[in-house]
């Protein structure tokens, strides 16, 4: 099994590589730019779960990069003026300060499309079916997100955050061909990364579930989080420990 | 063979039902919204396409649709502040204008993942990759347009119409089941409908080629293009009647 860190660099040399659609001309520059940064967590979740489910991960990597287009699209679109109005994003300008805003519009329309290009490389539409829903998931919680018509906190980052995480497990079933009828282990396991990921979020940044659960619930919400994911894992019948270790890579991370 | 005007009522009856996602949540509505009114000019030659291949109009609806609303999402999007700065569309308030700006991008969105998620309704991935390509054409296009670094008025208007009018006969080739080594001639008379639509358009809006070639010179290149296109249908081994008839209608329509 390989690990998280090796994953990590699997990813960043493949969209460091990623052919871009020769017909994107120009527009192809903010679509780099977009990409540069981050942490990959989902991508490298995708590609651990294909390796545990019994395939070479380098199979797993236009799944795992699609999914890390989709996450950068939702970024660029995100932090427009219209929306969270951002101006900085990963250290550096966002994508519509450096580009301007017509150009962060079609930047983040180009890495959606893109997303799907590479989700559909593969022989089977399941791989795209499983983005198009999450994506669908992630951008109805955006919407609860800015109109403030959130029902609850749980209900909001399941879609803006949940939906993207479990389909990283998902997709990875998908590309390695675990037929539907046994997936439901690996999956309970992927309901639970969005929630850790987005609590030690917040713990992190002091805001969301700080503000409603304080520092120490918080903490407490995401160290249950990550023992139902473990739990989870030990349900699952393969060799999950690269998986173990981006759970506790997750739960305890400072940054 | 189902004429033009049967087909267009299939696809608004199939697009007034289409159920959305319902995580999309209120976001729902400026996408529905969004897909009111339009000729549906690119999802008839789907159907048309479809059925002249063999298959009943119906099997090509979930194609048809998705490329209606590939269509809408760009209109949604380029009618934006920070893109044409359009406040009307088919003759009433843009998205943008009606929902604000954040609504529009996500309703933009919505619609590009939503025709995803029908193009990947099909067993084969090729509808969706078709439809992928096609959008990845159309937004280069637009990236040439705003940023005037086209090289020429044909290329730019082959990757911002173009791409998606080819892709309407494409798509249709997967869904009917033509094999790759038949769609020659099918796409031979896909790539000529995009250039004879958009001068048309040019010609009743006094713009684009009527400033370039005045307003008989695109007259003209307009039949030219009619003509290439109905010779192109006479080289496919089908009764195409019903596609010469939209051409014909392409090439004479008023508005």
């Amino acid at each position: 099994m390989r690990s998280p860190e090796e994953l990590r660099s699997l990813v960043e040399g493949y969209l460091g590589d990623l052919a871009l659609t020769p017909e994107l001309h120009g527009q192809a520059e903010s679509v780099r730019y977009a990409l540069v940064g981050g942490k990959r967590v989902r991508a490298v979740i995708c590609l651990a779960t294909a390796e545990a489910a019994g395939v070479e991960p380098e199979v797993g990597l236009p799944a795992a990069a699609s999914l890390e287009l989709v996450h950068a699209f939702s970024l660029v679109h995100d932090d427009l003026p219209a929306l969270d109005d951002d101006a900085e994003r990963r250290g550096r300008a966002s994508v519509w300060a450096a580009y301007g805003e017509a150009i962060a519009v079609l930047a983040g329309d180009a890495l959606l499309t893109e997303a799907f290009r590479l989700a559909l490389s593969y022989p089977s539409p399941e791989v795209g079916r499983e983005l198009a829903q999450a994506t669908l998931g992630m951008i109805g919680g955006q919407y609860l997100d800015i109109t403030g018509s959130t029902p609850d906190e749980v209900t909001l980052h399941k879609l803006k955050t949940g939906c993207l995480f479990a389909a990283s497990v998902g997709m990875a079933l998908w590309v390695a061909g675990v037929p539907e009828r046994e997936q439901a282990p690996w999956r309970a396991f992927g309901d639970e990364l969005g929630l850790l990921f987005q609590i030690v979020d917040d713990v992190l940044d002091g805001d969301g579930y700080v503000l409603t659960h304080g520092e120490e619930g918080a903490r407490r919400l995401a160290d249950e989080a990550a023992g139902r994911a473990r739990e989870r894992l030990a349900g699952v019948p393969a060799d999950t420990s690269t998986l173990v270790d981006i759970v506790d890579g997750l739960a305890t991370r400072t940054s």
